[in-house]
């Protein structure tokens, strides 16, 4: 996948997949929020248990499409793993993308098995969804060798954004529903969107000049743009979250904001 | 232990042990869940306390016979540790296996005395679990000086597993009876039996060409082959969870099924 | 900023915020602990928000005045981030400072909202803390490429003050008004302000000899002054604490006081 | 310090406080389940909080005792930290020993100051246990450039021991009186312990022939013999708490011991 392309598509589908969850996680705690007034507590949970169905399909269904197109999209090793006549692996970084896909398409299998049926424990999709990005950061991990020193350094970053999120989701099988929690993860699956077309950039400038992979200063510069990455990140998440807010936001005429505010409850668990 | 067959076997075991698990958390976590329904409580706690003490007493039973084998079958050491006539350490690799043995017979020893005595806190045997395997990993980690590329990767791949089974059992400690790190530790334990199957036929491949140990493809082939046992053991583990929860589903009689599923207990300090 | 009033600036922030934190939190605990002998509670909120929108303020504009000093005094890049004349990048230490800043900045300005509206979950302030420190740290880490030995050595030593304030403030997202965890926090920021100091003192002696910066046993030296540093920090908590404490103090009055220590809440969890 | 006694004092210390820490938890844990049959919780209460102050009194003597032995006997510094005739730090592994104890005394201090009046939040005094670990540690990281292979690695094992300590101890700050976890730093106070006796005779052996410091295979054997030591520490402390438990058992005329049992407190939140 050593292209620019190679480097958009995936970046995209983390962008969208960020902004999604962003707006859902954003509902869902205005939602809890406004509980007390009036909207009934058990339509909200049949809609979020849609939502959650048909988030799940779309991700098994993207997964499947992006395994297919490594395998047999131009250059793909259409299945074969191993070359005999030449006595070599055949594509080994396609099958590698494919690896990671099957990760994420079994993380959104499991979702679907969970929402749909009684038969696995609720927190399994978080621990699903966490084993997902730990594969993911795992095949880049070494994935690297003798690459050139900035190629290797704008893919180690990246490791920052995938293991960070790995850990987040973790967490949230103990802490399920904790808003601090989902708009973290949120902000690092952006980030990894964003930082995707980023290296698309540098490593395959689609105009202008090449850059030097070699240049210490180059090295230093895209450490700070990871930051910068980071920080427009933060401000998507922000923005929309408080849009959502704002949208949802409890009717003027409610009294006893600041002692309402204090137990404000972050987690879904204080409410089940 | 440098063959197919040293290999083999501890995978074997890893192997039955991750099925036998499985089993029997997906048949407590499936007891506990149907728990309202007539199942008296007292009667299965007392079940699955035999079922402790008979498990404990399998594990003490072969780490015992493990190390007997290390010490005495062919070229062990025979209880001997240094060779005065030679002035060197005689056999380190098989005092360092029954090193590992002796720590999961520990284990399985403090388990035997916690469900037959009162004599100590029932979570010290996740704690002992999760030394016995931190201790696996520690002796592999200083085992692999001076071997070829590859060789020491699939062992450091290894590490994962197991460290990462340490690291569940422990929080297990502070989690009893959670299904899901339950079942994670199943998935971890059978990863690393089937690793172990893998190793063996890397390094010692019973027919066929030998791999070339210093290719950096292989390398990359077995780093993603690692992923497919993970998600092997994933699948295993699926299978089996769901196979049980079904076998001792709850009667399709009784109503409020949303309901119950919302407070689904993962933990069992909930029932306690 | 490689000058003794480029480290002695920042230490002094540091070291001011520290004081200023310990002196804060531990006037809330003491309020906290006095709670039930009249002190009303509704107002002494009111006036904590008040103290948490002024310090949210004051540290947004000192991080406004970091970036614009960064930006336009002396040498500063004065906003232009690649110099296509000389075809290298204008300044990347001064830009690396200001995306500190930034993430200093972001922090209070969401703090600063969180304290006034209603918009957002109140752990959000520490987790954003959690991230501007992380982020120092990160940006800390590429930074020390190909200076001298000493000079890396000192700058390392700090990374554990910063990386450890950040796990602080992201475990006070869970534990929130821990004072153990506050405390600890106060503490690694004194004792990053005073390194920030004996940096200075030690890479741009401000009179007497120059530093032997390839020196083993200056190396050594200097870990050892960074744990007397830190027993420094300590020390200026415990006083602070103590004598906050003291003024605070219960009314002699008072009986009961060994019950009353039992049940010493550590947490603000348990009385909101 | 490079002598046999110079490692068999500290191991002897650390040896008698675990043993010490054994005897005192599992006394505790034993009142704890107890408490039901007629023990006074109250005067337990105030034993114990005597106990405490001895133990801190005594750590806060032993520590002031290295610091001026460390100091003023034989070649110690005396107090004097650079020698400006011969231009270099005057006996550096002194003053970082010293350093060591000064963090173990203030440990103690501030756990005296704890126990004796209400000043401080009780949890205090296991961070600050932490924190003197972890100090140890630290200070052992950066102490072995330059060593013999050997050398470097029996000090980096010890690191395993310290560190774990140091982590257990913050664990504790959260989960104070969890009987597995005090366990937990009594076993690794006991591996300390022997392990120093361990290096002390494998630097610096009193009879027989000198270690090749240079040769693998004993290296690997070393890592062996730090498991061993391991089981030691944990035969000890079973031992130990069995001990203590047989001695304190509850009457056998107590009835109903397997409810008891289910519900037996690890924790003493559960209590308080």
């Amino acid at each position: 996948m050593g292209s620019f392309k190679g480097h958009a598509l995936p970046g995209s589908f983390f962008l969208v997949a960020g902004i999604w969850w962003t707006g859902k996680y954003s509902l869902w705690h205005a939602t809890r929020r406004n509980k007390n007034i009036g909207s009934t507590r058990l339509s909200s949970r049949a809609s979020q248990r849609r939502l959650e169905i048909i988030e799940s399909s779309v991700i098994l269904f993207f997964s499947f499409v992006g395994i297919l197109a490594e395998q047999f999209l131009a250059d793909g090793p259409k299945l074969q793993l191993y070359n005999f006549t030449d006595k070599h692996w055949q594509d080994l970084m396609n099958w590698q993308h494919s690896t990671m896909y099957l990760f994420f398409g079994l993380a959104g299998a499991v979702s679907l098995i969970i929402h749909t049926t009684e038969a696995a424990p609720l927190a399994l999709d978080r621990l699903m969804l966490a084993i997902a990005f730990f594969n993911e950061g795992f095949l880049f991990l070494y994935h690297l060798h003798g690459r050139s020193m900035l190629d290797v350094h704008v893919h180690q970053l990246l490791l920052f954004a995938i293991f960070g999120e790995a850990l987040v989701a973790f967490l949230e099988v103990f802490h399920r529903g904790n808003i601090i929690l989902e708009l973290l993860r949120c902000t690092l699956t952006i980030l990894q969107g964003s930082w995707f077309w980023e290296i698309g950039f540098v490593l395959y400038p689609p105009r202008g000049p090449e850059w030097d992979l070699k240049d210490h200063n180059n090295m230093m510069f895209v450490t700070m743009c990871y930051s910068w990455h980071l920080a427009f990140a933060m401000l998507v998440v922000s923005v929309l979250y408080c849009t959502v807010s704002w949208l949802k936001r409890t009717p003027p005429m409610e009294m006893g904001l600041l002692k309402t505010r204090e137990r404000d409850p972050e987690s879904e668990d204080e409410i089940l």
